[in-house]
């Protein structure tokens, strides 16, 4: 599919290394051969990778944990400064291609405002923000930090008033946690388990605690097919039953499930599984999910592979193409700005459709097309 | 749901009976007791059911087989026109209830174009046509006229040029076609199966003819969740191989499945299976869909209740409001004439979604609310 | 996956060829350069293929219309058994990959039952027996003759008592038919939708005139994802009224629906879309479908690529397994026979499930592994 | 539909009420008037609700946390041993109805398996075993343990060797970890969310760990439709890559998807939504399913219409009575003994099927039972 836009793609800066390496989180050969290469890089292999499997377009974001992992708050605050500053650098030498999420500190509400409003408006290229998860806070680091305290009030309605959509991203536990819960099966606690096991409790906190209400032109997107939270929204709706928790700050008269599609998106990021999309397709609507790849820790040819041909057909042609790259411009309006040019797209511009049926493929079938060497996966 | 839209809903008029005796469809007792008097009603029990079962709103067309079954050119044609005096008059009556599809004899293309304009352009609530599948002919009356005949393009350019979707709809074969076929199994030769093999067939005889191609603003909507199309589209497109056929007039780089959404729509009326309403969304998407009974052939409480309470639990909220009503809209344009004044309307205007969790139902579940009086099944 | 069973595989003998030929169906270039010398050849590249694409049993059938397009009594028997003759001597050359299903000529109920049984007992690898839809009689060839008339009951008491499975697979309409209906849209009349309305008016003329209450160990395949059945079986069942039809002969106590899986069976052969076997899974169940490919009218790396690339990761385990293989041994248990040496399989032994994550694939995804030189679909 | 067996269903004991409360759990007028009452009866209220709801048997189990928030050993084990002794003395009051699964105390894995055995084989009625997530240990109660440590294989391999499932069952979090994850927000601590989170990972960590492949004959149940994990198995793994774990003991040869259906089972215990069900009958396939109510936390008519009425017109027939019925006795063998006489049912005999049309239910469909008199939704 022509056209594509991913939302949940990942760079970092050397500054970040030296905090954070992401080696730790993969072996040597894994996800291609230089993970920090490929997160430092952003307008060479990324680029002619995005080229070469028509992803038209990627929104970057500074690898997770980044500020989040940064207990010292003068530290955290000058790191996201510093992405900011230069990821708006980069991406000005191809605003065509790339946009940007800015990396906030979270340590304090008003001063995480204070840089969004300054990437959202006195930066060019910048179309939300993206927060790891909880912030760590304390001297020994091990304090932890969640928005859906009432103090973060003051960072939510900047996010209003700026029209900056938040992606809320995982990021790994901190020792008390991992001590306490995945200390004999570490492989679980990140991407595998542990990350969707802590987003979606953040975010539920975040919406449970009424933020949404309270700032109704605030967006929250979740990557990784919603964290688990579309396949269990019945339970989760049922279960926080208004009678026994009479002091849940929530609007008394909606679901979780009525904020999807207006106030809560989610992304493909690493989830390539087509009955998990459709599953979140019929539970929260085609309209609510956006392509996404978690370059680097997915590969960009995997993900668009599933996209352009697993998927393909598997979905209607104007789903495909509203969830490949148009919702994605609901979401992140500024997309739509001059700067970046990007335009809602039909099925047919995207090369969906009818040309499929040309040189012969109809003849042969839609699945014929390498048949004489094709991979054998069995 | 409240504001519900339903497209493929009949009436008849007292001389249409003459020619055409419904209860020959329908052995007593079933679909209520009075097929007949339900088809000539249209304020009475009618409205009072619609009301009862948000149903907001109607379009009426008469009943099959209608003018097609008429040999007779001129009394086809003066029923037609009968018809629709006669349904303008009582639209008019409750415009914010009722619209129409005009009869049409489909004798003459100039004159059925003719007729097609006077609805669209002189009278009140017209919003399209409808044809009841092959328009009979002859002295003997067992001629039978397709519409994907070039000599129809003078009725599809004027359904193009007013902007008046045309609805296909089944009719009983003629006896030509009965002997030839259904003589030893005449119950498959209506509802049951008859009526989709020969309507998908005229539907795909008039879009492989190329008249989509010719007439870019002509829409086609077909009922009864899509007269197999939707299933076999894979298989449809898959098999009109342009090798084979070089000389089928469609676009070469264009596939059956493109149409829809844009000039194919189907409708639910009297196919009330999820499975196979989940099957057309992942075919040809939910904006292809809409919402549908076939009153007075089923009941209105029935249909609408599989609408409100088994499709609204198997379907996002968003895409089960857009079939139940908005797509209605972008399908049939006129519908949003301050004569009918419809507007689109969000999950929570339409009474879905959060007010479910009112009243304790979160408490006690979605299915309970009449659990100690339910119905068994088995 | 290992271990496929395909259903619905095609061959000729020269003789055939003088009644029929192939080439007729398929303009030159179509699926293969050669159809008429695919459908000879048995142990040359047909068995290679099978062998590139793990399809390790064909079921092999006369092709359609083999003797129901002769309407020379004589002339259709002694095709019939000259086919069945030439194919015990073709398949007890490898009965390890090869059976058959019975050809037949329906001209008289009591000769097709007699040669059913020469088959099934007298003679090795013959599993059950495939009917093209109606038989043409007459001497100028148009008549038609379906095989719900009450005097085919000695037929079906024949394949009951022999336990053969009847395949009952699609043919041309014959001339008066194709006038009636196909004239304008010739395109139309074959696989792409005519094949389908044929035969699923006559396998329900079948069911419905209760040919499957009388005999009850009697079993009929259809092919083609079941011909449009599973989608419309929701209206098939509500419009088939018992009210409105009291002389129709099925048990009134049953549904369409409940023979499937016991009594009725599909096949994949010819539609390689996962929406439409999702569809058919869950209105008809796993165990009432079979894997099928429809050589040499579809190619072998086609089909088995949808189903060991796409519907493998569209579908569990065990479903795909049973659907791809164990089904067909419950369908006809004649494979199980030490003829055929044919055992159920788990999913493991079918190479599928864990060894996908041998070789470093779930590090880089499902869908990488030939990321570096996939085709482009757009 | 009848003969439904449901598999997680709680009582309890005075005895236990004074260590733990169920009324904590749930506000006033919540799930009934008397959570408590209902707990506490077996044969009373609840048979009678079984029986208006075709609910034939209940496999009981002693209220969560039970003896897993007992930190106290002794008093824990002593728990164990009295909710066993009483419930084998209540089941055995009607063992046509109920079964039972052995509380277990988790301090110690030799007496854990200790007292399995002897309920399995000393004692009549029980079948299985359920575990309530981590054992409370310690002097202050927050020690937590979980069964993935080596230790505990003596514990599996005694549920290996007595063919005994272990069902293992949320509990409420302890103080440390509803402190560090929960505070501000502890709606989503119970059931909504929490028990989800926690499960998953306690499963999977046993899964990971290799306990199912050095216990082959091992059974593990969850409840709630997967706790999360059906609908992240792609990602699951995806993520559990091997080189980046190679200290990982699971067979690195299989994937966490390949247990389903053999070693892993998953029940609809208090998670009534169909996309859900139909995303897991894709991902594990219906054969890893088995109906549960969650009774009294659910309500049994609420679950029973949710089966009976909702998934009967979403599933196939087949799928429907063995996740209804059957499949638990593939699960829990010892439902066959004829102490309770279990025996797996077909379609016909669950009243799935052809009753549906009796009595002119297919002349008014599917849904109009009840229609004049139907609960309005919206």
């Amino acid at each position: 599919m022509k056209g594509k836009i991913a939302l949940e793609e990942c760079f970092t800066i050397p500054e970040l290394l030296e905090y954070f390496n992401p080696s730790s989180f993969a072996s040597k050969g894994v996800i291609g051969d230089d993970l920090t290469g490929n997160l430092l890089d952003i307008h060479g292999k990324r680029l002619r990778e995005m080229d070469e499997n028509d992803v038209e377009f990627m929104v970057l974001s500074l690898n997770a944990p980044g500020c989040q992992a940064i207990a010292n708050q003068k530290e955290s605050e000058d790191m996201a400064r510093l992405a900011n500053d230069y990821l708006e650098q980069e991406l000005l030498k191809n605003p065509k291609r790339f946009a940007a999420v800015a990396a906030l500190s979270m340590h304090d509400p008003a001063q995480a405002a204070e840089e969004l409003k300054r990437c959202m408006t006195e930066k060019k290229g910048f179309v939300g923000a993206m927060i790891n998860d909880f912030q760590s806070v304390g001297e020994d680091g091990q304090g932890i930090v969640f928005y859906d305290d009432p103090k973060y009030d003051a960072f939510w309605k900047a996010a209003n008033d700026l029209e900056a959509p938040v992606y809320i991203h995982p990021r790994p536990s901190n020792k008390l946690i991992h001590e306490l819960l995945w200390k004999g099966r570490p492989w679980l606690d990140f991407s595998a388990l542990g990350y969707a096991n802590r987003v979606n409790a953040h975010l539920l906190g975040i919406v449970t605690a009424g933020v949404l209400d309270r700032f109704p032109k605030l967006k929250l997107v979740i990557g990784h097919m919603g964290e688990h939270i579309p396949y269990d929204l019945y339970r989760i709706d049922h279960k926080l039953d208004r009678n026994r928790f009479p002091n849940m700050p929530m609007r008394k008269d909606k679901l979780v499930r009525d904020y999807f599609g207006s106030q809560i998106f989610i992304t493909t990021s690493g989830h390539f599984s087509t009955p998990a999309l459709i599953c979140a397709m019929t539970e929260i609507g085609a309209r609510s999910i956006a392509f996404s790849i978690d370059y680097p820790f997915e590969s960009i040819p995997n993900g668009s592979c599933w996209w352009d041909e697993y998927v393909s057909v598997n979905v209607s042609e104007r789903d495909f193409v509203d969830m490949g790259r148009n919702n994605s411009l609901n979401i992140f309006p500024k997309l739509k700005d001059p700067l970046h040019g990007l335009k809602e797209m039909e099925p047919e511009e995207c090369g969906v459709g009818g040309l499929r049926a040309s040189e012969g493929e109809v003849t042969y079938g839609m699945y014929n097309k390498d048949y004489n060497r094709r991979m054998r996966k069995v």
